[in-house]
């Protein structure tokens, strides 16, 4: 099996990560921060411990500040139900996930103002469209770091330099660049981040997070038992506990922080080169192709590439090479449909690859010998 | 170590658990739904295989009713929020856990009613009352199966009759019984089952579920990618992706379905008797010493028995329990402080033991032993 498909969830994951979680399973009977006894304060310290890691990974001052959810999708609406308010206008683009633009497109039929930024004629990120869209209401900038139908990378830093000149709050889905590409912080002035667990930092599925920077206070989702302040009938005010109701997945955290281990361990730099070696490599090797479209930006790009055969369906491409060459890609619209309509690609849709650090020369060789003897049998047929 | 804290989480969990969430980790790196190839279509068949098995164990005609959840609060939630409008009654206890006090509190602020029933003078569940305290505008009772302090059983069934002669929905926190004791939605009229994965269903923390009988709709709390219906900006109203947005826990999914596998293998009648078992053992050992207050029913009740020593903090007692004789409880208000109230334990708390299959007879006479060192020494000091 060739598994291009990192962009969904990353595969294989290092064997710490099963290890941690047979271990947390095995070992640690223990609902963290519930009780007193030995596994309990041992579960306790091993989740603090993914905090610390993760604090490490994005420079997070304090770790506190991070709560852990079971997936992006969570952690984003959490972070924009938690805290618009109608009347509050939002800058996002064209390029955001359903699991931010599900949750704009309901809060905008309450009251919230939405303007959505595209590309530019150039095919890039338009950051001048941007700049002019602040408005006295302006409540939050909510991007994507990188389109998972693209690649595009969005200016990060450019733009959380704009919003805080604006005293704007700057929120980024890191969904796809968490451990995948740098994502700092305070470099990029980023007040509110949300990351998957199991897709660049190598951690379970199940996992994720939400980091908010001191002084955003959010509403939360869900309230009920929390370890502390037992005895309020309101939901404690403290982080992470405020957002994190109900027994946490130990199991999980304890697989995810070997995993953003490893991710520090390796470097997300050389994480990152390697993987932008297998995408440049796969680019050529597709861009030779006159068969073949070949979507997104011209020069950097997350380890994302989309692409259509002429005059073949996209699913039928994707059963091919699953069933045929054993090349596990990702067909359709990727739960991203406004990012199809910027590339022109609804509702077709395109066929994915996404390479990870576990690929090698030789898998990228064989998938473009793949499209290639598709297209010929499509030409023969 | 002697863990007697299976009310918190069950411990240890059957091998299984662990071999299916590393075989998830391991050989599926897929993310479910979302892609067509053989790992993410083995990743699908995995979850829809532990739907089954929780259908199987709590009598539900419909898998795909049940939603999985990060935990029993996430259910609960969803359920309380998703359902309730200002104006609508609701019939609840004084025995909750905050995961259903604390969303009922954040309700009643905003135009729900709430009646709450405590104990008769018998210092039973008081039914009579409950019964009382239907309104025109009761739209839920919304009770506890079983107390996690004292151990109360509720009279579901009786209950559930009741809502149905009067068309009101009855909804249930199975936290604390399923797998423990028959859990049957249809027998007992249950119109809402929330329950955790990590109880007695010995699936890993991180996993939990929501059933819904056909005809309920829920506002979802979260909106997002749910691998169907990509291309509509508004929430897919099927079940049970309208209630699951964004990656699944496959691993944890995984080891809950082994979990399940072993409660259905095992048989809940044979669970609950050994359970009993131990626990009868446990009272009787206790109530022997007069320095010991038992708490909770005379008779039936779940494993779980809460005490104090008199004259002894509770938490002194637990922590000697950890530290000198390696028995793991849990000491506190265990985030339930109305039940505490409820007992006239509020807010010192109690020593809670939560005996579990795994245990055996000798680690009950152990902790009864540890506990007549303690009131010794106590008395010597």
């Amino acid at each position: 099996m060739i598994y291009l498909d990192n962009a969904a969830t990353s595969w294989p994951k290092p064997p710490s990560v099963a290890e941690a979680m047979t271990k947390a399973v095995k070992e640690l009977g223990a609902n963290p921060g519930r009780a007193g006894h030995q596994m309990a304060l041992e579960a306790g310290r091993g989740i603090y411990r993914t905090r610390v890691l993760l604090a490490k990974l994005f420079n997070i001052k304090n770790p506190l500040r991070i709560a852990f959810t079971q997936n992006a999708t969570y952690a984003l609406n959490l972070a924009l139900l938690g805290l618009l308010q109608p009347g509050d206008h939002v800058i996002t683009s064209t390029l955001e996930h359903n699991s931010v633009a599900r949750p704009l497109y309901y809060l905008s039929q309450r009251g919230v103002k939405l303007t959505k930024i595209g590309l530019n004629e150039a095919g890039e990120f338009d950051l001048d469209l941007l700049e002019k869209s602040f408005q006295p209401n302006t409540r939050l900038v909510c991007l994507t770091h990188g389109s998972n139908v693209s690649g595009h990378i969005l200016p990060i830093e450019k733009i959380g330099a704009l919003c805080r000149s604006r005293q704007v709050k700057f929120m980024v889905d890191a969904a796809q660049t968490a451990g995948v590409i740098p994502v700092d912080v305070e470099k990029m002035n980023i007040d509110i981040l949300a990351f998957p667990g199991h897709k660049g930092l190598y951690g379970p599925q199940g996992t994720g997070g939400l980091y908010i920077a001191e002084g955003i206070e959010l509403k939360p989702l869900v309230t009920g038992g929390t370890g502390s302040h037992s005895e309020y009938m309101e939901q404690p005010q403290v982080m992470p506990d405020q957002l994190e109701s109900g027994t946490p997945n130990t199991p999980g955290i304890f697989g995810l922080g070997a995993g953003v281990e490893f991710v520090l361990k390796t470097g997300v730099e050389q994480i990152h080169a390697r993987e932008q070696a297998l995408t440049e490599k796969l680019l050529a090797g597709l861009r030779a192709l006159p068969e073949v479209i070949v979507y997104g930006p011209a020069e950097e790009r997350l380890p994302v590439v989309s692409i259509n055969i002429k005059g073949a369906e996209t699913s039928e491409v994707g059963f091919i090479l699953d069933k045929v060459f054993n090349i596990a890609c990702r067909t359709g619209l990727h739960c991203a449909p406004e990012a199809h309509k910027t590339l022109g690609t609804f509702p077709i849709g395109t066929v994915r690859f996404s390479p990870g650090w576990f690929n090698t020369d030789e898998d990228i060789d064989k998938t473009i010998e793949a499209i290639k003897t598709i297209i010929k049998e499509m030409k023969g047929a």
